[in-house]
């Protein structure tokens, strides 16, 4: 399906944070990088959510940077104790932590503005925040909600884990992204159940072979319905798809909604 | 902190599904989960987002069956193509799959009521839902809501996707599972910025090495707030670390809200 030369890129998200992991928070980053990636034609493969642990963090690093093109991580990069992750970064590229020059002047420059509307001032806490892995490759990922930089290490993207923020470094991250064939998606949703169009749907899969169908069940007032995604680089394959799906749809009495892709 | 004997059971939460992997669904089984777990006392240390390839999907349950001692997937149980979680799980265990009586069973009665209704009949497709991996090991996880079950095999939970049959079978589940001490969370929130506390809190941290502290930012009407995190199997040790927090924060000008473990 793809037309570009090499094969498309692929990302990892790790999600470092005891807080989705006590039940606490609702993680949402996922599901925004998600979209985005699948726009941008870099398959995200996996996603893990890993705790405030060193050994935890450091181990899915060094498994994921070698297994896909880019691993992007959110959360741990704040200035209290509990935020660990460039310690852990450093570690799983055997580098020192330092303090960086550009980010430190990034802080200094915003809590100066901010001490002068009553703000805090540059501790050595919020200095932390200045901290990345030593080394040549390290590239600073601008936040301009709070000036606390994220950075990009060789295939790994180092962001914070408030959503707003997250967003913002993922943004300016784009730049520097390769791209593949973007994704495209369309639906087909009807009032029929998985299992009587199972069989019908399998022939269809069949068929459009560089289509990804999926199918999902769901209850509304009582009653059954299926979404059927149809999934590719190529929008008028997608379309032919959910034509044959909506057609099929038909046959078992619904009247379905088509989404175009 | 703990008096049980053995060390406190660990899990990890396999999410299986492109739907997450593409942005379409917003996940919320681990939320669910993870909140359920830490109130049975077993720790949560990982949940992972994996895509419906069997290569990706055999490779985490053997990954993290060895590691938890508890793992808990959602997804792909369903009677469609895209549904390949108990072909990928058997392949793991080394097994083959088998169409499990009692499963058929209760699909069977289930679809002629159903069928009494206006349902659909038991065709090949819903004849799927009843497979497993062979084997002794192997205990259904009923399904109230849609007869299909989930099923036990050694520590692994094989469970539905969507998220209300999810819940129940991870409910239906927990008599088989081994409890630890539960862990109790309390809070105290303030418009204090992180970066002003983090010293502070650090010495609270080490003063209370039994309580895990998490600092969470967040803003409000465009104003800094706090959230520190207190967990514990100690509800007193918790209690104590909160109201120290919380005058700390008084310290800084708030006026702390604490929620009490």
């Amino acid at each position: 399906m793809s037309e570009t030369s090499s094969p498309a890129p692929t990302a990892c998200i790790l999600v470092i944070g005891d807080e989705i992991l006590s039940g606490r928070t609702q993680d949402t980053n996922i599901k925004y990088m998600a979209t985005r990636l699948g726009q941008l034609g870099i398959k995200l493969r996996e996603a893990r959510v890993v705790p405030d642990q060193p050994e935890a963090i450091v181990a899915a690093v060094n498994f994921c940077r070698v297994l896909y093109t880019y691993v992007f991580t959110t959360g741990g990069i704040g200035p209290t104790h509990d935020d660990i992750t460039t310690a852990c970064i450093a570690k799983a590229f055997g580098r020192k932590v330092i303090r960086h020059p550009d980010a430190e002047k990034k802080l200094r420059a915003f809590y100066k503005d901010s001490f002068s509307r009553g703000g805090g001032d540059v501790n050595e806490a919020r200095l932390k925040m200045a901290e990345t892995p030593d080394g040549d490759s390290v590239t600073l990922i601008e936040n301009l909600v709070t000036s606390a930089p994220g950075y990009r290490i060789e295939n790994v993207f180092v962001m914070a884990g408030v959503p707003s923020i997250a967003q913002a470094m993922f943004e300016a991250a784009v730049p520097l992204l390769r791209k593949g064939d973007p994704v495209f998606s369309g639906s087909v949703d009807g009032e029929v159940r998985e299992g009587d169009i199972a069989a019908d749907l399998t022939a269809l899969q069949e068929k459009y072979a560089g289509v990804s169908l999926g199918s999902y069940p769901s209850v509304r007032d009582n009653r059954l319905y299926t979404s059927i995604v149809a999934r590719a680089t190529d929008k008028t394959l997608i379309a032919l798809a959910l034509a044959e799906v909506a057609d099929m749809m038909r046959k078992f009495g619904a009247d379905p909604t088509v989404t175009a892709p």
